[in-house]
């Protein structure tokens, strides 16, 4: 059918849609979300709108589509109707529970990316993965599929280290000291890092206070080259697209079946050979148990083992947040401060040797914390980390004082004398994000009590900080209603009181 | 936020959809598929797209939004992030494995009606509902939920009787015959019917041969105080419109997890007291064995007394089409021609007698297949579809060589001799939509054996009508690689080969 093409000057979110006149669409036997193909010189598939407001013999294209197949205001295109996406029928032998096989995972990630699948076709596909329980086989499938439709890395060395952590605990700025202690050893770590989705800070947010993080894979390549070590945002090297389309339905349904397959994914596509999972653990963390927090780590060394990573993963505390700052600046100087010498942070030190100690030990050497701290220590990571701010264009001379936190504060205090029992990392998380987090850098919060510290009645218990005044009321606000610190007797068994039918609010941590 | 009104001119279908600046959506703190409400003089709730196209300090609205508001190029409106919506959190419980409650199950389909679900959560939601089986109280909620959420009928009998037949039989105009038999008997049968989504003809396609379908509430209850019966189509009297909505993300799935609460809110919305469910049974059908339709007769009855709505249930032989034609007006002519007593189609007989029967006897009369019979044989069931054709504004002097059928056919003839051994259902849906119905009314196919007739070669297997010439071609081409009818010996054993890995296509039938 030959249509002509009118312009309706708005995007579709990334997917190739088009919107066709209820007649026509009856002419070439198509409903609502099905598929035509649309041709000028170029010839795209495209999912389809009907729309009565465009008349019988046009066309209405989104910018998408206009710009593919660089379409003018009343030209003509040929519109067919799509021959039936066979992954489609892959989705629906999923939906009656079969379990799928490479090629048929392969034809679903491939269509997804190339924008053939509708949403509901992803959501029920991604519904499905969760509720009947992605085994390790589709993991795997997925894991290749995805490195398959996306960019890959080609270093060429044959150790390729990297970390990764599952995510969930707010603070957590360890890969900003791993990173350069690993490189300072002459490794190559590729470290690619995402922003924030529903936390405070992502690593690439808290490293872009320090440097650029944006590049393209070959750039990187050239970092990597200089400082063997990178901390960049991910987003930017296109390494596995179909996680950015997967998460986004994850997002929304608060479910996220492709975890390890989208872990597991960008670090293949960097070529990684040996790998450090952190797994944080606790009421507060993605995992709220050991039991469940060990089974995880058993599936990702298997998936590490059939993708020919070398895996090992570490357990950690994670029911209060790491160190005592959360949010972009804040945690990048207090990263800044401990690569200096500067602050003793117990735990922030610890879990860096332990995940840095780990990749030594993988890699062959003995004593890997002991060693890992001596790096800490001596300034040699100090050291290799201003050679990576410098290779990725940032200040290599900037100093903890230099970083602009938020000038609005509030103090909040003590109501009582008692013991810090609990730290509820959803609040806090809740708090840093009103507070500006993590789109405003200089927002966020700074402890001075943690879990087991005494604390007398009006004692300093955190401060907040924002950029913007009229953020710290949503604050107040927040704070009216909840608390993120539990302050009592170490004898107070009292949890909550339910006395009615409650209303439900889960934690739910995308970022990874 | 106070945003400039910019009408996009195209529509969303129906959804109220709106597209914001991703600075604007920033600013709100939304992501695309959130939600905000939108005021003018009115307020509603819309799901939005983000949109570079979009200016900052701009609104873009669908039609649909435009309308609800009556907003106008330039004027303001406000702007705020919606409160998240409870039913959300309800299908995130129901991912995780909980089965819901009554107000949970009512929130989401109030939602649903609202258009404050986008496709992801919909889609989710019946997917889960597919995959962990949904059950009864969940379906008896739906039920309760979906009459609540739509118009209901105000008839006042203590006595409405109603019929269903849960589909997959192509051919099956038994309701054209059952009506006039009940109605003409004195009780009350407010038929609403489908169109056709995946056949070749819903009974709103059969009976718009013969008169107009399209009616509101109130006239529909005009129409059965003058005929006690009717046949109108169930799209106009919106009751429960959750239905059309999850028919649409079913049906691009291939799963009808709602096909019980979708048949029994009908039925209740129209305040049906008796009903009867045919259920067609056979490899051809929606259920493949009597075990199976055993089993979703079960539930329908349990359904039913829940619901109070007496219901007693027939499983009936679903192999091959229900009388010799298919197509809507050759089925309308069929049907005429049976109430005139010009033909004897005793398949077809049968099933309407066994259909009315049951009823008859649900209502506590003896004998109930003779009588229908009778009432049959005697005319008056002629005379009161002459009735309800008068009163819903037919012709009511209608005959059979009225009825226009397609003047292009085509001929299928036996290419061997032997038995009918099989029909095949799917290949012979396939063939009539492709001659063009149920869109062209006087396409479809008229057979001349049926299973188990013996054939010589050469002998008239089956006659192709269409409206339109050149939709023989795509008939054709279907004929060449598939065959609707199995000639062959009794002993013939091979159903198919399969030496390699297959592309399964599997028939589904959404029309309920």
């Amino acid at each position: 059918m030959l249509l002509k093409v009118k312009i309706l000057n708005i995007d579709s979110g990334g997917k190739p849609v088009v919107f066709l006149n209820d007649k026509d669409a009856d002419d070439l036997n198509i409903t609502a979300s099905e598929r035509v193909t649309v041709k000028s010189k170029k010839k795209i598939t495209s999912i389809v709108n009907i729309s009565a407001t465009i008349e019988k013999g046009f066309l209405g294209v989104t910018e998408e589509v206009r710009k593919i197949l660089s379409l003018t205001q009343n030209s003509k295109v040929t519109v067919d109707i799509a021959p039936f996406p066979k992954s489609l029928q892959f989705i629906r032998n999923k939906l009656s529970g079969k379990k799928l096989l490479y090629p048929e995972i392969n034809e679903i990630v491939r269509d997804l990316v190339d924008g053939n699948l509708n949403e509901n076709e992803i959501s029920a596909f991604v519904t499905a993965l969760h509720i009947d329980k992605i085994d390790l086989d589709e993991a795997t499938s997925l894991s290749r599929s995805m490195v398959d439709t996306g960019k890959t890395l080609c270093i060429d060395k044959k150790i390729i280290v990297d970390k990764h952590s599952i995510g969930g605990v707010p603070g957590d700025k360890t890969t900003l000291l791993v990173v350069p202690i690993i490189a300072s050893e002459g490794f190559i770590i590729p470290k690619t890092s995402s922003r924030a989705i529903t936390s405070v800070a992502g690593t690439a947010d808290r490293a872009e206070v320090l440097m650029p993080v944006e590049f393209t894979a070959n750039k990187m390549l050239q970092i990597l080259k200089k400082a063997n070590g990178c901390i960049v945002w991910g987003g930017a090297i296109e390494l596995a697209p179909a996680d950015e389309i997967f998460v986004k339905t994850e997002f929304s349904l608060h479910i996220d079946p492709l975890l390890l397959p989208s872990i597991m994914s960008k670090k293949k596509a960097v070529g990684a050979t040996h790998l450090v999972v952190d797994i944080p653990t606790g009421r507060g963390a993605k995992m709220k148990t050991t039991g469940e927090a060990d089974l995880l780590a058993r599936d990702i060394i298997e998936l590490g083992r059939r993708l020919r990573i070398h895996t090992h993963c570490i357990v950690t505390f994670g029911e209060q947040p790491i160190g005592n700052s959360i949010g972009p600046a804040l945690e990048a100087k207090e990263a800044l401060e401990v690569l200096m010498n500067q602050k003793q942070v117990p735990d922030l030190i610890d879990k860096t040797c332990n995940i840095a100690g780990s990749m030594f030990e993988l890699l062959g050497k003995k004593d890997g914390y002991l060693l890992a701290k001596k790096i800490l220590e001596s300034g040699k990571a100090e050291k290799k980390m201003r050679d990576i701010i410098k290779t990725q264009g940032g200040n290599s001379s900037v100093l903890p004082e230099d970083i602009k936190i938020g000038n609005h504060t509030l103090f909040i205090r003590s109501e009582k004398s008692g013991q810090v029992l609990w730290m509820e990392n959803r609040i806090i998380v809740d708090i840093g994000r009103a507070a500006g987090a993590p789109k405003d850098k200089g927002a966020g919060i700074v402890f001075n009590k943690k879990i087991g510290d005494h604390v007398e009645k009006g004692e300093l218990l955190f401060t907040i900080f924002a950029e913007k005044s009229h953020k710290l009321d949503r604050v107040k606000y927040i704070l009216t209603n909840q608390s993120p610190i539990g302050i009592g007797k170490r004898s107070d068994m009292l949890i909550h009181k339910i006395t009615e039918s409650p209303t439900v609010e889960r934690t739910f941590v995308i970022d990874r």
